[in-house]
């Protein structure tokens, strides 16, 4: 089978397409080709692999491409993160909204040329809920709760998740919408998604550095760690039509967790010399994008298909560390602290 | 002030045009001129008006102008139709979504050259609406139930909710979504819509000619008069951004009602010859896109605006006589019964 993840390069793009080629087979099927999308590169061990194929470059300048090139299936994650949204609102609109809408079009021009219909995970995202006057937000959101996103980044996910029903129920791909919850830790630097410092107050720390919470220790959010978040879209990859049950979105399950509990969970993990690296210094910006957040979600739906959420955020700290344990990084990485 | 109205020749667009026209005020203020696009010319009495200037053509060949015109409002009524948009997926997008994103994004390009943001009124459906295996529909759909649209033009209708909402979230319009009910009695010919014979059974009797229902005489739809319609859209443009409520979309008035109440209000109005040129010929087509709508609409937004739905359907029947009966075309479309 030839596969097609979009935003191929990014942290959880690379980290799926490493799954991938581990496992080497999809719902059954062996992999034998992988296209890697983005505006950068992918990590130098999956350009090693000869399965893989990458294209770097912004994805609607080669959508067009694609309007002739069949793919069995493909893993739309390329997207601009909600901080870059919120200030560039042409670039949120040609990233999020553009780029899927030519990719849907892509792959519909391969089924009307007499191609099979391609089956598509698009990442979705929590960030489609919010509170409106209209519309309370609930405490938890559920996988039928009424979105109403009070951002950029929201809105596009929403729009796009609508579009690509559309495009299912029509039979020009096979697609499902999964909404991803904050993943964390991502390895890094800070980026300009408006949630980068539930990653931040992590891995800074870790890497002795001092980082800065935007937000009060009370603030609650779903999140997951990059593993399971990779657990989900590979689930919800495999699942029949029927397990998937209809055509609206679903939630990946979420550990619902305070920024407190998680800065108590690093602290048991690394230390109470490593928790203190982190000072709070509200940031009325990013606390009033994350004030309309939700506190926190369930996913039914997603654990009808076995899917679980982290067992706890101790889990997610110790996920990140053995990951730099394994990478070139890791000295810097986890400077901070000894194990 | 100066005002657009896209689908401004259309039924509801022109009957819109022309009750403005005659209060010459909307939202306190005087209209001087009154811009209505179409792809059909509008009806000459609004021609005749000095105010009024007619532009006839796609509303998307128009839009590029409309990045340095300014206008006080705009209501977004053009639309291509539910059974076109099943029939011609491209037109659809066209039609519905990418036009109205070039609307929008013409409003907001006016705002970026330093004008002021546009009041918008757009006409949603009731067609958002729709069941999904994850997402039973209620038996009456309410502001707030989970849209999961199953047509293309639900779809689009659905989508452009939320880019309006995130457009005024950010300034560049202050938009208000309203969805439509079913409009009934339209006048003239049977149009690409679904639901086009919910005016068809009347209609074509009245006119003396034999009409077929497609559907079972059980089904229960949420209708409106063109004249309450109009009353809806005009009570949301006044209204104050808190009256309205939110950025999510509101239902406006419906009643709720079955075929076979329809053609009872017929009967009681018209008389017995008049109903029997009612024929039941199912259409498992038209059923099924029927079969997936709402069997009725509650509006507790629009009921705080003041507005109601009508008080029974034969006062639906009767606007629609007293209407053809002003009109030059009242003898050929009154021709099968006498009052």
């Amino acid at each position: 089978m030839k596969l097609l993840i979009t935003g191929g390069g990014g942290f959880v793009g690379a980290r799926l397409a490493r799954r991938l080629l581990q496992s080497g087979t999809l719902a059954g099927q062996r992999i034998d080709a992988m296209v890697l999308t983005d505006i950068a590169p992918p990590p130098s061990d999956l350009l090693a692999d000869a399965r893989v194929e990458a294209r770097t470059g912004a994805l609607l300048s080669q959508t067009d491409a694609l309007r002739t090139e069949s793919f069995d299936g493909v893993f739309h994650l390329a997207s601009a993160v909600s901080g870059e949204c919120e200030a560039d609102f042409e670039l949120g609109l040609r990233s999020n909204l553009d780029s899927t809408r030519a990719l849907l079009d892509a792959l519909r021009a391969n089924v009307e040329a007499g191609g099979r219909a391609a089956r598509v995970v698009f990442s979705s995202s929590v960030a489609v809920f919010g509170p409106d006057p209209a519309v309370p937000l609930p405490k938890i959101v559920a996988d039928d709760t009424l979105p109403a996103p009070q951002t950029s980044y929201g809105t596009q996910k929403l729009v796009c998740e609508h579009l690509l029903a559309d495009y299912t129920r029509k039979g020009y791909i096979d697609g499902r919408a999964a909404r991803l919850m904050t993943v964390a830790v991502r390895p890094g630097r800070p980026n300009g998604a408006a949630s980068s410092f539930f990653s931040g107050i992590i891995r800074e720390p870790l890497a002795g550095l001092e980082s800065i919470c935007p937000v009060s220790p009370e603030v609650s959010h779903p999140m997951s760690s990059p593993a399971r978040t990779v657990d989900g879209l590979v689930a919800v990859y495999e699942a029949s039509r029927e397990a998937f049950c209809g055509r609206t979105a679903l939630n990946l399950p979420a550990l619902n967790v305070r920024v407190s509990d998680m800065l108590d969970a690093l602290e048991a993990v690394a230390g109470r010399a490593v928790r203190e690296r982190v000072r709070y210094v509200p940031d009325p910006m990013v606390a009033g994008i994350v004030g309309n957040w939700a506190r926190g979600a369930s996913a039914e739906r997603a654990q009808r298909l076995g899917l679980k959420p982290d067992a706890d955020f101790a889990a997610v700290v110790r996920q990140y560390i053995e990951d730099c344990e394994r990478s070139p990084a890791a000295s810097s990485a986890l400077a901070g602290f000894s194990t």
